[in-house]
C-alpha cells in the first residue's frame, strides 16, 4: 500500500476564510529557556486556531438554517454552555472507508477549473463512471485549485469566485448515500464572482437537509497524478466536545503500483 | 474489525500540566448571531491550545539534552524563526501499525498502579509475553491511571506521584525498534511522590537519545477490557509546521469477539 | 505629586479564577529570527487572556439576574451577534477621579484580614471616617490580601475563602454615589470556607441593580504604607468593543510627603 | 477639562499589520449558559491579541539593530526564557505628561498626507512653531490618515505606502528629549509605496539608538478639530512582563472651551 496525504501543513500565513480565526503557533519555551540539573530541556508551543482553518472537517452543527440544524435540532438551544450539545464534531465517528475520486479537470481536459464553475450532478457522474461511490463512503472532488494555494486570495477567491458543486450536485451525492463530501477549495460551494462565501446552499443541503459531513482544504494533486481513482480514505477529527469543525489530516491508501483501472 | 477509542475528548478542564497552556474552546458565533438572507447561518469557535495538552504526540524536538535534540543537533539553532526546522512534528508520518499492549496492572494483579510506582523492562517483558513488539511497531503501557481523569490533581501527580517507566525499561523498548511508546499517563516516565514534572529521564532516553516518539494520555481501559494485546494501531498527528507536539485522537482496530490469544 | 502603582504585572503563573482562562505570552518572533538587509530586526508576541484575569475591571455586563443586566436590559439579546450591544467594557469612560480608601486591616489592628471575613457597611462607615467617598468618587477597600498574591491557591481561596464585603456593604457603597468599588481580593464579595466562587451578591448588587462598576486584584499595600486615604484614581480600561472586562493598571496619585490628614 | 480619546476602539476586522496575530474576542460564556440558584449569571469572554495591535505602545526590547537593543543591550540574551528581561513593556512608566501636535495636514493645507509622503525635521518644526516639546513631553504627529481607517488595506498600505517621518525627523524628535513620539498611523515611518513595512529607519533610531518610544495607531483628527495643541497626554500602557508591545487607550485633556493658542 501506498500512503498519501490529502491535507496542507497548519502553518502562520496559510488561507483563511475571513468568516474564520486564522492559525497562529507560537513557541512558548525554546531550549535554552530552561535547563534542568541534567542539562535536559523541553520546548513548547501556544497554537491558536479555529476549527475551520487549513484542512478541516465540518461537523453538522455548523450550518442551520431557519434556526435549526440536521434533523430539525433547535440550533440556539443547542448552543447553550458553550459548546454543541448535539451534532458536536466529538459525535463524529474516524472515516476509515472507501473513497472515490471525481476528477473534474481531467473530465473536462483542463489543469484546473475557472474560477466560479459550477459542477454539477452530471459532471460527477460522469467523472465517476462505473466506480460511483455508495453507502458509507465519501466522495473526493477535484477542482485542481491547490495549484493557487500558495496565493491566499486567488485561493480563497473572496472577489474572484471559486469552482464547486451546485445544489443539485450536493443533493446527487447525498443521495449516493456517502458519509462525506471531500474537497480541495476553501468553500467546497461554487463561489460566483463578486459574491463573497456569505450564501454556501450546497453546505445547506449536505450538513442541514441530508446529514452528509464536508472536509475542506484537502488537495488531490498528488492522487490524482498516479491515476487511482479508488482508495482507501483515512481522516481522523479530534473529539473537541462540543466543536463545530476539526483539523484533519486525511490520507488516501492506494495499492503501489496502480494505474486507473477502469 | 472492531474500532477503540485510545484518547481523550479535548475540552475545558482537562487535566493540563503546568508546564503547558491548557486548552479552552469559545464560540466565536453563535446560531443566530449572523442569519443571511435564506436563513442560513453558521456556527464557529476560536480554539486555543497547547501541542502537549489532552491526547497527544511528542515531537523529537520538544527534548534536548545539554542543547541537543537527535542526532546531535544543535537545539538552539533549530528554533530560530519560531519553529523548528528539524524533528517538528510536522516530519512524523502517520501510525498505521502494529500495536502492542503491556498490561502491568492484570500482570501484577491490581486495578491500577501505585502512584510513583515504576515500570522495569522486567516487568515489560513479562508481560508482553510471546508478543514482543518489533521493529516498526508501537508499544502500549497500561498503568490504569485513567481512572483517575476525572480529578486532575490526583491524575497528574504532582506532588503525590505517577507510575512510570524507568530508563532501564525506557532502553529496553528502544532496543525493540518500535517508533513510538504510548502510555496512559500525563508524563510517561515514573513521577516520585513529591519530585513533580521536571525530569524525565525516560523522556531524554527516548526523544533525544533513541529517536522513539511518546504518545501520552491515552487511555487502554476499554482495550485492555476486551483481552486484545495485539491490535492495528492509527494515530495521525497534525501536520502543524515545526512544532514539538501535536493533539492526536488514537484508535485501536482489533478482531470483533476478540479474546486474549494466549 | 507622587505616583503608585495599584495593579499587579500581568505574567504566566498569576493567580486566576478557574472561572475564567488564564493568561498566556509568547513571544512569536524574537530577534535573530528574521533579520532584515540593513540588521534591524523585530520581537512580537502572541497573547491570550481573559477579560476577568489579573487586575481588571468589570463592565455591566459581565452580570445578570434573572437574565436581565442592569436597566432591565435583556441579557441575551444584548449578547447576540458575539459581543454585547449593551453595558459592554467600551462604554466604561476613563477613571479620573476622588479615590478614597477604606483601609479595614488598619481598623482593626491586624495585618490582613481572615478567609471568609465579612467587609459590613458599619466596618466602611468607621474607616473612611469623615472621608467618605461621594458622587463620581471610587471607593478603595483594603483586605490585605495581596500579601497572598504568591501562592495563587491561598490568594484565590476556593475552598479556603476569602475576605470581602456583605450585601449590605455594598448597597451601603452604592448609596454614596461612587462610580466603582476597587478590591485587592480576586472576588471582591466576601467568600465563606467551602463555598467556593458560584454565588456573589454583591457583584449582583453592584453590577446589576446599582450600576457600580468593580475593578478587582489591585494592591493597596505600597498606598496603605504612605498613610494617604484620598487620591486621585486613574484607570483606563481598554475599549475593547462588546467585552464583559477589561486589563487595567490603576494608579494612585497622591501629594508627596503625604501624612494621614485626619 | 475634557477628554478627548487618542485610541481606537479593539475589535475584530481591524486593520492589523500582517507581521502580527490579529485581534479576536470571542465570548466564553453568554448569560443563559450557566445560572446558579439565585438566578444570577455571568459571562466573559476568551481574548486573542499581539501586543502590536490596534494602538498600541512599542517597549523598546520590540526592536533590535545587529543583534542589539537600545543601550547596547544583547538582543537574543533578553530574551532567554520567553520573555524580555530588559527593556519589556512593564518597565515603561505610565505617561502623564505634556503632549504637542504637530499638525502636518493642516501645516500643508490638506485633509490628509499622500501615501507614502515623508514628514521632515523642517516640516515639524515649522508645525510646532513657539509649542516645541520639551523633555519628558510626547510629540503628536498627524497624518490625517484615521479618515482611512474603516478600509483596512488603505490604511495599512502595504503595496501603496503609508505617510511617515522621515530619519532626519526621527532625529530631530528625539533631540528635543521627548519620551515617545505618537502617531496616527501603523507604522510611524514613512513607508514607500510598493516597499512593504520590512525596513523601519525611524523605528531603528527612536526604540534602539535613542531610547525614545513609540506609540501608533492613534487618532487626532477630534484633537485637532478643537485646535487644540497643547495637552495633557495620558496612556498607561499594561505592565505584561518582558512584552514587546502593550495595548493602551490614550486620552488628551484640554481646557474646554480651547481655541488655538499660538
Amino acid at each position: 500500500m501506498r500512503t498519501i496525504e490529502l491535507g496542507q501543513p497548519l502553518e502562520d500565513g496559510m488561507p483563511c476564510s475571513p468568516s474564520h480565526p486564522g492559525f497562529r503557533m507560537a513557541l512558548l519555551r525554546r531550549h535554552g529557556d530552561r535547563v534542568n540539573a541534567s542539562g535536559g530541556s523541553g520546548a513548547n508551543e501556544l497554537i491558536v486556531t479555529g476549527g475551520h482553518v487549513g484542512t478541516h472537517l465540518d461537523a453538522l452543527c455548523h450550518a442551520a438554517i431557519d434556526g435549526r440544524m440536521h434533523g430539525g435540532v433547535d440550533a440556539h438551544t443547542a448552543s447553550v454552555g458553550g459548546r454543541f450539545t448535539a451534532h458536536g464534531v466529538d459525535t463524529v465517528a474516524p472515516f476509515l472507508c472507501r473513497g472515490v475520486l471525481a476528477d473534474i479537470p481531467k473530465l473536462l481536459g483542463v489543469p484546473r477549473l475557472e474560477p466560479g464553475f459550477g459542477i454539477t450532478a452530471e459532471h460527477l457522474r460522469e467523472a465517476f463512471g462505473k466506480l460511483a461511490p455508495g453507502k458509507g463512503d465519501v466522495a473526493l472532488v477535484r477542482t485542481g485549485w491547490p495549484q493557487l494555494y500558495h496565493d491566499p486570495d486567488a485561493y480563497i477567491g473572496h472577489t474572484t469566485g471559486v469552482p464547486g458543486i451546485t445544489a443539485d450536485a450536493a443533493n446527487y451525492l447525498a443521495d449516493t448515500g456517502i458519509r462525506a463530501v471531500c474537497s480541495d477549495t476553501i468553500a467546497t460551494d461554487q463561489i460566483l464572482p463578486g459574491r463573497g462565501h456569505a450564501a454556501l446552499p450546497a453546505h445547506g443541503i449536505l450538513l442541514v437537509e441530508r446529514g452528509v459531513h464536508i472536509m475542506e482544504v484537502l488537495t488531490f494533486e498528488e492522487l490524482a497524478a498516479t491515476g487511482a481513482r479508488e482508495l482507501l480514505y483515512l481522516a481522523v477529527p479530534l473529539r473537541i466536545t462540543g466543536a463545530t469543525g476539526s483539523p484533519i489530516r486525511p490520507l488516501a491508501l492506494i495499492h503501489r503500483g496502480h494505474a486507473d483501472a477502469e
